[in-house]
């Protein structure tokens, strides 16, 4: 377990089967601690030097690994009664040393950029279905967010 | 929806929404026609054409979607008392076009192949969690089912 300073993430190390024939990669289980309902599953592709952000739920929580490429994922705590309101984690994700999954609680701002040529791929195993009532989508320039984004 | 001849095999087309900075996948919904329950999601390499398989499970049902890369896969009806019995099934998945999810009940011995360089993906949703009891991996030459894989 990764330690996070934003109360609410969680960042777990996942596991890699190594096999000859292709890796099996854990993503999440009923039984896992963090799982707390299925809404939706769906992949995220992000094709390099792109940044898909900020992302801003107010109910639904997320659940996502990155098993293919690697991501530059930000995360900002936008909780005004939050003990970790104000904090930010910046942090990688990919295989093989990177493959985590990252816990998103609503609240906390979140975005990504592709760090692999020609794309990376997130999976996301959210607690409730899409409702695009639920989210918002700030722009990565938006000053609510202390973050600039280095855009290649 | 694909026609299937195989009883309780579901194939359902899945929307790709796309966007330059990458493009967004559907999976599986709770709401979804052929969801049951949430077990497990895990992701399973394939590498450039090696075969996994046979896989024969008697309780687990499994839900599957190719988000990166091409395979192949077959399914074979081992279920003696199923209208479908000794029926085969034998289709590629892989975006763009064939985006498919397919469900795949207990019972219905399943491989796949892997048909990109260097390797493709598989998502899969189970109902239950992984349950070593409850499958077996038959060899790929096993003659309880009637298909020749190319070996290249």
């Amino acid at each position: 377990m990764y330690k996070s300073k934003i109360k609410g993430i969680r960042i777990v190390k996942l596991d890699e089967i190594f096999d000859s024939k292709g890796s099996v990669l854990h993503m999440i289980k009923s039984s896992s601690p963090e799982f707390k309902n299925f809404g939706e599953c769906y992949i995220s592709e992000i094709n390099y030097n792109c940044i898909k952000g900020w992302k801003l739920h107010s109910k639904q929580t997320q659940n996502i690994s990155v098993p293919l490429g690697k991501i530059k994922i930000v995360l900002y705590d936008s909780r005004e009664d939050s003990s970790s309101f104000n904090q930010l984690i910046e942090l990688n994700l990919g295989r093989p040393n990177d493959y985590y999954r990252v816990t998103i609680p609503p609240g906390v701002i979140y975005g990504f950029k592709g760090l692999s040529n020609p794309n990376a791929l997130i999976v996301n195993c959210t607690d409730i279905e899409h409702d695009p009532n639920e989210s918002v989508t700030l722009s990565i320039d938006d000053n609510k967010v202390p973050f600039l984004w280095d855009k290649e």
